[in-house]
C-alpha cells in the first residue's frame, strides 16, 4: 500500500484548482481540484470522518458510494490522543482512506464542545461581556479542558498547523475563533481580529515547515452575523496567500435566512477570487444548492451520515424529476424515517432507482427490522445509501451547472 | 435475485450428506453437506446471525470471510415481530444471505432469556422441585413473556415448526426443552421425556407440511448432565427419521470436563449414525477441536462475533505452527485484547499472515483507536477478522482430518 501511495504522489506532484465553467444563471462554478490523492470534481461534497473514520464505513465502501474527499477533525485527533500515532504514518495510511483529506483547525469543536463541558475555566481576554465560559481565550491561543477526561490542552495557530501537518491531511485550515450565535458586535469584532492575526501566524508557521509541497492551507473567513465584519474578514483573509478560502461560523446562524445573508456578504467580497472556496459545516439539500449558486466549491457536513445512523434515509421522488433548476432539484427529495411502522412490511427498496449496495440488495422492511433491533448493520447500510445519494445529488448539481440550469 | 435463487434450487434440488473420510486417529469426519444454497464442507462453523443479520456484516462480507452456513434464532424472529414480514420472502431474500441457514426451535432462548425477565409467571408442570420460574411449561408447550415488552407468547412443537417453515430456513430444529445447569435427575428426566414427545410432534408437523423438499429437520438430543438420560435421549432421538441430529444443552455445563462428558455419552450412542451431527452453541477453540474429534460435523457459536465486538481478536502464533495434532492447533492461538494500551502505536496487522480485509488494510494501532473511540467501524473490522480466522481454523481442521492428523 505504501508503494501505491508513493507512485500516486509522484504522478501528480502538487495541487491545482481549475474553474471549468461558471453557470450563466448564477455564480455557480464547475471545477476540478487536483490533489496528490486524485482529482475532485467540484462542486463536491466532503464526507465527514471526524476521528479518521467515516462512521461505520470502510474505505472500500467510500469508493463504492463515490466519496471524493474526506474531512477529519483535528480537535478529535488531538483530544483522543491519537495524534502521535497518526503522525507515524499520516492519516491516509492510518485510516486506509486513499482520498484527499481536509482537516479543520480545531477551533470550531474547541468552542462548541468545550462550552458543553462541566470543566469550567473562567474566560479571559475578549470583551468584558459574556465570554465563552469553558475555555480560556487569549490573543496567543486557547486553553481548554477535554470534555472527555478533563485533560488540559492549549491550541495556538502554531500548534494547530503542526498538528494538521502531523496528521498529514492534503488541506489544512488556519486556526480561527468561531463565536457563538447571539454574540455582540464588539465580541464578534474582537474574535474576528484575533482570527485575522491567527491567520497570519498560521500562514507563517505553515510556510516555515520544510515539507510543504504535499499540503495546502485554507484561510477562514469569520465575522459572525455582522455585514461589515463579514466583508472586512472576506477582504482581509482573501488578501493573504492561502491556497483556498474557507467560510466559517455560518452554520451557527439560527435561521436559514441569516445563514444565506452571511454567505452572501462573504461571497460578494470574494467574487473575483479564483481560489477554491470551502463552506464549513453546511449540508442540508436546500443549503447545498444555494451555496453552490453563490459560488461555493466544496462543503462538509455531518448531516447525511448522522441522518443515516438515525434512520433518516433520502429518496428522489420519481413523479416529477426534471432536474431543470435548483428548486425542483430540492423539492424532489424525500426523507424517509425508516423506523416508522409504515415501513415494516414494505418490500421495496429505499429508492428503487438507486444503484447503491443497500438499495440493490435490501428492502425497506429489512432496514426497518435492523433499526428496530438496533442492529449495527442497519447503520452501515443506511450510511452507504445516504452518502451514495448525496454524491448523486452533487453529480446532478455539476450537470446542472454544465447545462446552465443552476 | 429471485431468479438466481430459483436456478440454484433447480440445479441442486434437495439435500444430502456424504462422509468423505473418517480420521484414522479419532472419530473426526470429513464430509459434504449438500443444500439448495450450496455445499458445506464439514466439519463446518455455523456463524450466528441471531436476528437475520450477522452483527455488523453484510452478506458480501460473509462471502469474503468464507462463511459456509448461518444460524438464525427463531425466538428472536418471533419476539421481535419480524416473523410475518420474513415469511413473505423467506429469510434468504429478506436478509440477502445466500448461504444455507439453520434455525433453532426457540427453546434455548425461551428458557435462558425468559429466566432473566422481570415478568414472572409461576411455573406449572414438571416436577415439584425448582421449576424455571419465568416460563409456564406444560406438556403441550411453553408460555412465556417477552423480556422486551412483556408480550405473551405460546410456543408448541407445532408453532415452532410452522415458524421455522415461515422463516424459510434450510434446516429446522425440533422443539425442545433445555434445562438449566444444576437441574435434578428427576427434573431433567421429565424435561427430556417432554422433549422426546415434542420431537415426535415436531416430526409429524414437519411431515404434514406440503412444501417440505426445501427444508430438512434436525432432532435434538437432551438429557442434561446425566449419563443414563443422555444415552436414552441419543437412542430415542436417533431412532426417529430426522435428517440430522443436534446435541442440545451441552453449552450450559459449568466445566469443560462436564461438557466433554456429556458430549461423549451422546456420541457413544450415535457413533454408527451417518446423518449430520450439529452441536448447539459451542465454539471455543479447544471445544471445537474436541467436538470434531468426537465426530461433530457442524457447530454454531456466538463467541467469534461477540469477541470481535468486544475487541478480542484472534491470531495464530507464528513461532511453532505445526498443524500436526489438535493440541498444537489450539495452543498456537493468541487472543489479543485490542483495547489495551500496548497496541496504541503498533503498526503491524492483527495477524500478519492473515488474508482478511482487516489485516490486509489496517494496523493494530488503527483498530485500537477505533475501539477506544467506540467507532462502529471497529466492530465491523474486528468481526471480519475473527470470522475469517475461524473459517481458516476450520479449514485447517478439515486438512488435519484428511491427513489423519486429528
Amino acid at each position: 500500500m505504501g508503494k501505491m501511495i508513493s507512485s500516486i504522489v509522484n504522478m501528480k506532484n502538487g495541487f491545482d484548482f481549475k474553474i471549468l465553467k461558471t453557470s450563466a444563471k448564477s455564480k455557480a462554478r464547475r471545477g476540478i481540484l487536483k490533489t496528490p490523492y486524485g482529482d475532485v470534481q467540484t462542486p463536491a461534497f466532503v464526507t465527514v470522518g471526524t476521528k479518521g473514520t467515516v462512521k461505520s464505513l470502510t474505505p472500500q465502501n467510500l469508493e463504492h458510494v463515490g466519496t471524493q474527499m474526506v474531512f477529519v477533525n483535528t480537535y478529535h485527533m488531538v483530544v483522543s490522543g491519537a495524534l502521535s500515532v497518526v503522525a507515524k504514518t499520516g492519516i491516509h495510511q492510518f485510516s486506509g482512506i486513499q482520498k484527499p483529506i481536509i482537516t479543520d483547525s480545531g477551533g470550531f469543536q474547541m468552542f462548541s464542545l468545550a462550552r458543553q463541558s462541566p470543566h469550567i475555566i473562567q474566560g479571559e481576554g475578549g470583551s468584558s461581556e459574556q465570554p465563552p465560559h469553558l475555555v480560556k481565550i487569549t490573543d496567543d491561543g486557547v486553553e481548554f479542558r477535554s470534555p472527555i477526561n478533563g485533560d488540559l490542552f492549549y491550541f495556538t495557530p502554531e500548534f494547530s498547523i503542526d498538528a494538521q501537518r502531523r496528521i498529514g491531511s492534503d488541506f489544512a485550515v488556519a486556526f480561527d475563533e468561531c463565536v457563538p450565535y447571539g454574540s455582540s458586535d464588539e465580541y464578534t469584532k474582537n474574535a474576528m481580529t484575533r482570527t485575522h492575526r491567527w491567520a497570519e501566524r498560521s500562514l507563517q508557521q505553515f510556510n516555515n515547515q520544510t515539507k510543504k509541497q504535499l499540503q495546502q492551507l485554507f484561510g477562514v473567513i469569520q465575522g459572525g452575523c455582522f455585514e461589515d465584519l463579514r466583508k472586512t474578514s472576506a477582504a482581509f483573509i482573501s488578501s493573504l496567500p492561502f491556497f483556498g478560502l474557507a467560510i466559517g461560523g455560518v452554520s451557527v446562524g439560527e435561521t436559514k435566512k441569516e445563514m444565506r445573508e452571511q454567505m452572501q456578504w462573504v461571497m460578494d467580497g470574494i467574487q473575483r477570487d479564483s481560489r477554491p472556496r470551502h463552506l464549513l459545516g453546511i449540508g442540508e439539500f436546500d443549503d447545498i444548492v444555494d451555496a453552490v449558486a453563490m459560488g461555493i466549491d466544496t462543503m462538509d457536513c455531518v448531516i447525511p451520515t448522522r441522518h443515516g445512523r438515525m434512520g433518516k434515509l433520502y429518496s428522489f421522488k420519481k413523479s416529477k424529476v426534471k432536474n431543470k433548476n435548483d428548486s425542483i432539484l430540492v423539492e424532489n427529495i424525500l426523507e424517509i424515517d425508516i423506523i416508522k411502522s409504515q415501513h415494516k412490511s414494505d418490500l421495496s427498496a429505499i429508492d428503487t432507482d438507486c444503484m447503491c449496495y443497500t438499495c440493490h440488495h435490501f428492502t425497506k422492511a429489512y432496514i426497518h427490522h435492523l433499526f428496530k433491533q438496533r442492529e449495527l448493520l442497519g447503520y452501515h447500510l443506511a450510511t452507504i445509501h445516504n452518502l451514495h445519494f448525496v454524491e448523486q445529488f452533487f453529480s446532478r448539481i455539476r450537470s446542472a451547472i454544465e447545462e446552465d440550469c443552476l
